[in-house]
């Protein structure tokens, strides 16, 4: 049977162990059947909101700098990106120092707002939010009514003792948010493409019904593999021997051997609270001596050939 | 690396091995990485081709009867659905007696006529069009600049020694058309959801942009498990040990036992010359005696009640 096709809004092993989890992560009872949607990687979960929640003309804030492909979905769903710029409090800060500034994230909510994309930890910065900065933004979306998309994909990759803060556990958040979460993140596996909505059923039910007519089943095995992966983890979630804790630990000493090779490489780089990704910053380097060479007629140019240099010893 | 990201347009070792097989049965030369996207499922294929190339208020022509989601997939590209019915010559003819009036397809093209979805075989009827029928919807195509969506994904379930063929492969046809092809179908195991689409760089390219930006990759392992599929059955296509071959023939063994236990229940299948479905003309059926029953007032529910009650036997 698991050659064949399996039930259209998620595969039930899958879709009954992702309600335990999530019931547990977001405090709250997740019906597998109505609350859940799974899809093919958080890619698919995203591109599946916007087309089934938002329409042309919408306004949808996006906090910067952000995953890219945000950009891309708006667009498609007709939607009006609205940015919210994070910035360093001081130069040599790492990503906790990022912040938003309250008075323009006040000022980015209007009755035009649909959505608001919460990326927590932030995909590229790392950042992971804290309790008290997420606090406003959730009361902004209650006092405008906004859908939160809280894409949490990289939720078990924290580091430093921090904790992470699921923007559906807020008050009355609940039923305004719409969790997206990626096997692919949290087991390394990016390549099996298993992603996930969960959110109250007027929001799911859209989603389960627009997927219907786009992709109607995402592939069996591969949920059955996933289902099997967190049935194992559930029963030691927190635990020292949980996968997700292992790796987490794992990843961070990687992050810090990366940010040492970056400042060997004269680069700046931003300690990530959490996530998958070091980002650095460039404006201390130099002009390279390769610049001389033909066709390098730029400082970009020129660094990237450096850097490039750098890695290839 | 087969539980990582692959390529977003295909997996290489798939498109290379799709190529092979396409250059073969389209009498083409396929490029692997211009002239082919790989999708979940053909579902996606179909998704994606009028995501990207109809738009709203183009004229689509479907052949009746039709795969339901066909009418989901133009609605959603917001295109016009025009139909051409098939209809039977004689009353107890098998699947090739259904043939369009000529006429009625002429009448169906216009200038305003983006795209012809040609179902072969034909889900749900089990149509396996003839040269002759496929030659003037070939010749309109060509005479109104018709984008032509072939939907061959049963091309390897073809009845009773009949030859299928494919659309692309008409003159002046193959760069106006996009062959979609199933793995799900031709490897029977629908639940791995490996679909994809072949043609000529100019209308590919569109899909994999517009792919790019809602599935991103498709899952690395089962397109490689579909690759050494192909390659296993590529080196003996056509012959008497290829699974198509075998698969085929137990399939119209299946044909012939459920058209028998059809007749048996006294309704009148229509013998299909292609596919995996049976559809059966159910006019003959008399009014059953559970319409005495409470709760069955339409004779459709009581055909059903004794349709169900026989298979239950």
């Amino acid at each position: 049977m698991l050659n064949h096709y399996t039930r259209g809004a998620g595969h039930p092993r899958l879709v009954n162990i992702l309600a335990k989890v999530y019931s547990k992560q977001l405090q709250h009872e997740i019906h597998p059947m109505t609350n859940v949607l799974t899809s093919i990687g958080a890619f698919d979960a995203l591109y599946t909101t916007f087309q089934a929640l938002v329409n042309p003309g919408d306004e949808v804030i996006i906090m910067e700098p952000y995953y890219e492909p945000y950009k891309e979905i708006c667009r498609l769903a007709g939607a009006k990106v609205v940015y919210v710029p994070l910035a360093p409090k001081e130069k040599d800060s790492n990503s906790d120092g990022w912040v938003y500034d309250f008075e323009q994230l006040q000022t980015a909510f209007s009755l035009n707002t649909k959505a608001i994309i919460v990326n927590n930890p932030m995909n590229p910065l790392g950042k992971v939010f804290t309790k008290d900065e997420l606090q406003p933004i959730a009361d902004l979306c209650v006092k405008y009514n906004v859908l939160c998309v809280a894409d949490e994909v990289y939720e078990y990759f924290i580091y430093g003792g921090r904790k992470h803060y699921r923007m559906a556990t807020f008050p009355g958040m609940f039923e305004r948010t719409l969790t997206i979460g990626s096997a692919g993140k949290t087991f390394n596996a990016t390549g099996w493409k298993v992603g996930w909505a969960i959110g109250p059923e007027n929001l799911i039910s859209p989603l389960q019904e627009f997927h219907h007519n786009t992709i109607r089943t995402n592939p069996t095995p591969l949920q059955e593999a996933v289902a099997v992966g967190f049935e194992t983890e559930f029963e030691r979630l927190d635990r020292a021997d949980c996968y997700f804790t292992t790796m987490s630990q794992e990843m961070e000493e990687k992050r810090d051997q990366l940010a040492g090779y970056l400042r060997e490489a004269g680069l700046r780089p931003i300690i990530p609270s959490g996530g998958c990704f070091v980002i650095a910053d460039i404006s201390s380097l130099e002009r390279g001596d390769d610049t001389k060479s033909p066709g390098h007629s730029t400082r970009m140019e020129s660094i990237g050939n450096g850097y490039s240099k750098w890695t290839q010893q």
